[in-house]
């Protein structure tokens, strides 16, 4: 299970930084390089146009198409279409000719090339030099960012220095339709609108079959332009510009646009146009220069909340800033309609999809830094309820069933075997709902959405467990656990586990509701009809799961039968035969007892405090072995359980390539898109391995550690509104609230008031690495 | 779970009789009164075209065509591309043209018609008055049978009696390979050549992708054609001819065609036209009617062998004759290349293949009255040895894995649930061997293709299977027994079970041909590569078998933890919910202890003798109530069981629509073809059932019963080549060998020699209904 850095990015604390454009990794950096602001996500292709190995991707959250050549004879409760986050509009599109020479860096000479993405700045630049065929050299730069605040704004600036000439370039700036969904080969793009006044090019296109539109539209500012034609085609429109450039002088073109996503189907069109008109107007009257220090002061202040940093480790120190940059990107709770996909909007793998990860490891990286985003999380799942409830009634169930990837709630994974067998999402809504609320009293959420989803919920679990005619005991049957090595078992122990506590969870919420907030408890009942019996019956199902545990070994059994199935010796299996899905018949991954991901350890980490350290121990040591890590989270979940143990060597072996999985492309397939949710495992490694936090229990606990190899490092979370930031180094563990405000929490299983002068704890025996 | 009989046809001993014409039904008389000889067959359809339901079937035996369009993202082991048995040549293509006026039984006045099937003879028969609009009135008979024993021969005569007129008719008589597809949409014939002579029109089709070819060439003779000229388009050649009629006289016209399947590609095309012309000149030098007379003597001697009488019940009379005639129909054993497809050559569905019913059910069928039959159809699998070495590799296995579903050999079922979890064909096709064996002592066979297949499956089963590391039992994981309501399970009792008896017999072939043959098992060894340390390890695997039974219950428990499932009253189900596969989501069909078709109860059948009166019973009144039937052959099954456990009424109930399943269209989609496995599994039901007879032990034995319905049956089985005439009546039961062969068996548990003058034995107590 060797995974190996292939080294290729400069190392810096705040930069990512290409020397030197190597063909080859074109499309790593690609992805790498990819913009974001949550609303829309670009990938770093040279907008110019290449001719080398390119994914071309611009996406907009939760803009989709439909797939309806899926499972063509489907059994009921099996998906028959699916739909997935479509390639949509180049706003970048340029080209640009000079003396008859087009640019394009598989073509033509060149030198110089830098590529940087400024961490602190959330800008990526790319420069070089020309050199034409005529002797003629050129300097070109390249601005591009995305408006972190107003979403729907592009900014892209291109520089041109000429070193030894005086003379004209055309260049070509536009917004093109006709991007091709590569993985689908096709374009999925109606234009609906098009059209240009001398100022403002703009088009609407319109997906062919969800009928979703996106307006694009630009502005040109420059120092330089002598004239200025259209240039346009079937799905495309914009500029062809003629600028005079001096030699040794910086001669700019700045394009300003603003895409604006319309998911109404009943929005009129010219509404549509005006609107984005005004809104190409509004930005361009701004200009590049005032958004980009406004965008600068946006990233300083989640700089201020999220930064972490290691000392000893530059590389991590690299790695781990980069992952906090791109899950900024990707969502910081601008939108409750938006979700988290498996790649962002870095890319076309996994559809864009949201999994069950959302809740489970997201939402704590937003969950201390940003409650706002967190809640937002659950909001997008509130919004889907309805779709929940259609999908439980699809299983023939009752209540709302989470679907296992999607979009639009609608679920979109076409193999029956994981979205009618994992109930993950579900029990993850509902352990979502819970840690919100451990960190923010928002009883408005709880009372209202909150409990809404959790009766629903846990209704949907009620209608799919049954009673065990040996036992009596409650259980769910035919399911498939975190762990997708296990297909169809019965009393898989993290569902079991899950369903038990939101049913606890869905009753206590109730009943406080009952007694604190009788009205909203009274518009509930009235809203889903639920009873005193239907409760009384979850209650029973609750106190009667099978949860598979030995009082004698102080092990979980991860299923009915788990430990009699066959062993594998997974420290066995050649390298070569790694991804097991590409290389071993499909069903031979499911019958021995080697697992992909953390399951029963996944559950003892959402509710670490309710283990004892005994008890996690002997799992730990059970499982740790039989787990081939398939999923890239699994490192960072075995990690904070080795810091916890105190195998801290092992701890830093897991973390491993936690920070650098997509920056050193370990999987060798971050050209597809980033591991969205590894840039979460990341921040929980730091976070609740090395940093030792617990959120599961009355206050916030640390028992930090720190691995051998690091000088120092520190992080920062806010709890109770306090900006807390804690260093911690081989000697001490400081913690002091940077906005100065007090907060009670516990250190190495003692409580502290940690007042605005912080305090500083000396590092205890056994936690140092 | 009640079925209802939809009565349509006439009862009759040895004919099926539909009078007067029901569009309603059209299709599911075409499926009725199909015709077959193994090499070809062709539904009962209007050979002069109409505009009614119909699905114009003609299939050759194993003349399949590629389906691509399958798991386009397939793991491995998964299919890719499937196959199915593809719609061919309408040899019987006819359109007849009277004053204007065409023939189409759904447009045209008509009145007494009448279409029969003899099973006696093997012919159908049509005919009907004619009314037209001019008020004249012609009789029209048609007549058409196949070649039983020169497989490749078709014959149609049409006959015409003017009732009141004297005048000219024109008909069309052609060859037409423009038949579509019907559940494909998609005719698949490109046609290599057409021509005709003064004398005979022949064409070859070849289809698109498998490239397999079928030479259709026919020659007309008649006592009234005055003149003839060729009838042409893309895909189809004929004659129009004119005949002359006069009132009250007949008129005739004779269609002797011949249908070549040519398989081999590199076959040339020359060739083939000229060995096609000499075949239908052949033909038609003998002419139908000496055809007609030697079929109806090939179709007396199978009836010689095969009839079974019932008296005092005219409509299982009828039906079990109706099984027994289209069972021979699909197969007798002609051709190893040959095997039966679960609908035969009545339909597309099922795709034409086989499954492995084929040596469990099927297999008996031919064992007692066509032991060449049985021995074909294990000479299929051994032609099919190596695409099954082939498969097994697909799984990562050693060995051969014969498929679940299959024309050609390649697995071809499209779902991998089935496909990758199922290994009832393999250990079928051991259990077909080792039954085989006991009735014929045939060495040649045995220690050549019979011990080859023996070892690849053993060594396909040791490696597929592995030990648990709690009991260190060996055993299979993630597999499907023949109860396919539960997915993915350990340690299924029948997958295990019939694993140990196969490596079980598997290993005493072998140690007797060490002993008996050297020569041959040195041989083996060489072309196998076995070693003793293979065969060591084989009979370990064989000795730890883990086979969950307990003692104290005498139940065997179906699969690991199949007694602690959530238990389902099945009589709870409200009727209109089945089919399940139609109206539950399919996740919920697999997570209950209700089954679809025995499973420990299937191989309890298969070595009924190795188990005792009250295991059987223990497990019979476990399984019984649990199990839905959503397999065809499962009543009769279970009416064995319940025939030997003088649960007389249950076995009746049971029996109940075993022999009138498609005559009575009881699954209401007989139209789609008929259901082969279960005329076999009627078959069963009488002589295993009732006549209670045993083939597993020492000696053929028999606990003959009667229903109380019924004054008396008979049945005839060879065995040790007498044939043996069993007659069972509420009084007495006796044996007689018909051709004077004397023969040892038991009869309730006592030896008898059964000598040329029979014995008869009273009816014990305990086993009249």
């Amino acid at each position: 299970m060797a995974k190996i850095a292939d080294i290729y990015f400069k190392v810096d604390p705040w930069k990512i930084i290409e020397e030197g454009f190597d063909p080859e990794r074109s499309m790593v950096a690609e992805s790498v390089f990819s913009l974001a602001n949550e609303y829309m996500g670009v990938r770093g292709y040279f907008e110019e146009g290449c001719s080398c190995d390119s994914l071309l991707g611009s996406y907009f959250n939760g803009v989709y198409e439909f797939s309806k050549d899926v499972n063509k004879t489907a059994y009921r409760g099996i998906v028959d279409h699916t739909h997935f986050m479509v390639n949509s509009v180049d706003w970048l599109y340029t080209r640009m000719m000079l003396e008859g020479e087009q640019l394009d860096l598989k073509n033509v000479e060149f030198k110089d090339f830098k590529r940087v993405l400024d961490l602190k700045e959330g800008t990526l630049t790319r420069e070089f030099i020309w050199n034409l065929k005529s002797g003629k050299n050129l300097k070109v730069k390249f601005l591009r960012f995305l408006n972190m605040d107003k979403t729907s704004q592009g900014f892209q600036r291109i520089e041109f220095e000429p070193i030894n000439f005086t003379g004209n370039i055309e260049v070509v700036m536009a917004l093109d339709f006709g991007t091709i969904h590569v993985s689908r080969e096709k374009n999925y793009w109606n234009i609906v609108k098009k059209d240009k006044s001398e100022d403002i090019a703009a088009i609407i296109g319109e997906t062919l079959t969800s009928n979703q539109r996106v307006f694009s539209g630009f502005k040109l500012m420059s120092n330089g332009v002598i004239s200025k034609s259209t240039y346009e085609s079937d799905k495309l429109i914009g500029y062809k510009v003629k600028m005079s450039l001096n030699q040794a002088e910086v001669t700019w073109v700045d394009k300003l646009v603003s895409n604006i996503v319309v998911k109404d189907s009943k929005a009129d069109n010219e509404y549509i146009w005006n609107t984005g008109i005004s809104a190409v107007k509004e930005q361009a009257d701004k200009g590049l220069n005032a958004a980009l220090s406004d965008n600068k002061l946006l990233w300083e202040n989640i700089w201020n909340r999220f930064d972490i940093q290691i000392d000893g480790d530059a590389k991590n120190q690299q790695g781990i800033r980069f992952c906090i940059f791109q899950m900024q990107q990707t969502y910081h709770g601008q939108n409750p309609t938006n979700n988290i996909g498996a790649k962002g909007l870095t890319g076309e793998a996994y559809n864009g999809h949201a999994f069950w990860d959302t809740e489970t490891c997201c939402l704590p990286f937003f969950l201390f830094n940003n409650l706002k985003a967190a809640k937002n999380l659950l909001e997008y799942r509130y919004s889907k309820l309805e779709r929940a409830k259609e999908r439980a009634k699809m299983l023939d169930c009752k209540g709302a069933c989470y679907p296992i990837a999607t979009l639009n709630g609608e679920e979109a994974c076409d193999l029956w075997q994981h979205a009618s067998l994992q109930f993950q999402p579900s029990t993850g809504v509902a352990y979502g709902i819970w840690h919100y609320a451990r960190l923010r009293d928002d009883k408005e959420f709880l009372y209202g959405h909150g409990a809404e989803m959790l009766i629903e919920i846990s209704r949907f679990l009620r209608s799919r467990g049954a009673f065990s005619q040996l036992t009596n005991k409650f259980g769910f049957y035919a399911v498939m656990g975190p762990d997708e090595f296990h297909m169809m078992v019965n009393n898989n122990c993290y569902t079991n586990y899950m369903a038990k506590k939101t049913f606890e969870y869905t009753l206590s919420v109730l009943e406080d509701m009952k007694k604190f907030s009788k009205i909203k408890y009274d518009e509930l009942q009235t809203k889903v009809h639920f009873t005193d019996e239907e409760l009384q019956d979850i209650k029973n199902c609750s106190d009667n799961m099978d949860i598979l545990f030995d009082e004698e070994s102080k092990l979980y059994e991860q299923h009915e039968g788990y430990f009699a199935l066959p062993h594998i010796d997974v420290d066995s299996i050649p390298v070569e035969e790694f991804p097991l899905y590409h290389n071993w018949s499909y069903d031979r991954i499911y019958r021995s007892d080697m697992i992909k991901q953390p399951d029963v350890l996944m559950f003892m980490f959402l509710y670490n405090q309710e283990f004892s350290t005994e008890v996690k121990q002997a799992n730990y040591e059970c499982y740790e072995p039989r787990c081939i890590h398939e999923s890239s989270l699994s490192p960072s979940i075995h990690s904070i359980f080795a810091a916890e143990l105190k195998k801290h060597e092992e701890a830093l072996d897991f973390f491993g390539f936690a920070t650098r999985m997509d920056l050193d492309n370990y999987n060798r397939n971050t050209k597809e898109g980033l591991h969205t949710t590894s840039l979460a495992g990341a921040w929980l490694n730091i976070v609740y391995g090395f940093g030792g936090m617990r959120s599961d229990g009355e206050v916030l606990t640390f028992n930090p550690s720190i691995p051998k190899i690091w000088d120092s490092y520190s992080f920062r979370v806010v709890y109770k509104e306090a900006i807390l930031l804690i260093k911690v180094d081989k000697e001490k563990i400081s913690f002091r609230p940077l906005n100065g405000l007090s907060v009670e929490i516990s250190i190495y299983d003692k409580r502290y008031m940690v007042g605005s002068e912080g305090i500083v704890l000396p590092m205890p025996e056994g936690w140092r690495g």
